[in-house]
């Protein structure tokens, strides 16, 4: 089995820019890689980390780096055939390794959706399946899985569900992250700001 | 054990406003409880709904009605003692009777976070514990339950987490959702928008 995170280098996480520096949102991208790396290393597996542009971050030393600078859905495919293949999107800072243990089910393809529709983790048991991670990618992959005649388990996970796009996502980290991730928003000043309704992000300067 | 779904029959979801009409709003919250009380029927269970004001709803017959004009913390708390009770939100059109399934832990409190630090699920087996669902209400009833003593499991469900807001929640429902409120939001013209980033609502006219 292997596992992969896509891992994009430059100019990453652009929807933040209205919360994070340019400098900011590279730190934040980098966080989370090592969150997630070290997650997958904590459960036992060997992840290679497929980046688009040479990485200057510490990872533990049974990580692998690849760099690849096509588009992620090509990047990925050109590493998919025979051999099981977990992949998990760089940019989830609630992964815990109880959540890891949650995706590898014995459907052929186990999805863990992302809020709005993306796929934020895969594991993948049939030869045949191919990515597609442009738009609605969870819908494309059920169907991708239909179309190969492949069993398809949908993996009900918060955790998993909680990738870093915008800024109110960051509100999630603050709740119910724990590590470097966290530590580091605290650090550059982010707070919740409790209210009548949902809670919001506030910085102090 | 007792079952409880507290409702706010008056002007409800406010922050839908920007995208469904008044009697929209109100349509849209009847169904949501219609699928809650369903669902926990479905398991077995025989919901009481706590509602601030007389509905005209149809719900299962083993489902119960209590009007209860007090604040939501209030009515509920008037309710718990010794009597192992769940409480579940009536905005939770994603609630399937597997995710029921998981509030029933061995913890004394098991707690499913919403989205944004709210208490979308609580099953309480602690006699001393109460509610408190003004603002950030996860950490609060963490709180209340560690005050108890009381041991802690936070369930980590995206369908639990999913409560309905903001416009862009109603996303999720067209992307997971099944059933009454799902089938409502197409038939008024609601449809995803699939474009780079997440998926978004559009509506035709």
């Amino acid at each position: 089995m292997q596992t992969l995170v896509p891992f994009s280098a430059t100019n990453p996480k652009t929807r933040l820019s209205p919360t994070l520096t340019d400098s900011e949102r590279t730190r934040l991208s980098r966080l989370m890689l090592q969150h997630v790396v070290e997650t997958l290393t904590t459960v036992g597996y060997e992840p290679t980390v497929v980046t688009t542009a040479p990485l200057a971050v510490s990872l533990p030393a049974v990580a692998d780096t690849v760099i690849d600078s096509q588009p992620l859905t090509a990047a990925i495919n050109a590493r998919l055939g025979a051999e099981p293949t977990l992949i998990v999107m760089a940019d989830l800072p609630l992964l815990t390794p109880a959540t890891v243990g949650r995706l590898t089910t014995d459907a052929e393809i186990t999805i863990a959706p992302g809020v709005g529709g993306g796929t934020n983790a895969v594991y993948i048991r049939e030869p045949a399946f191919r990515v597609d991670y442009h738009g609605a990618s969870y819908r494309d992959h059920c169907q991708i899985a239909a179309d190969c005649g492949a069993t398809v388990e949908t993996v009900d996970s918060r955790r998993l569900a909680t990738d870093i796009d915008e800024p109110q996502d960051l509100v999630e980290v603050l709740l119910h992250g724990e590590g470097r991730v966290r530590a580091w928003l605290e650090d550059v000043g982010f707070e919740l700001e409790t209210g009548d309704g949902r809670v919001q992000l506030s910085r102090s300067t």
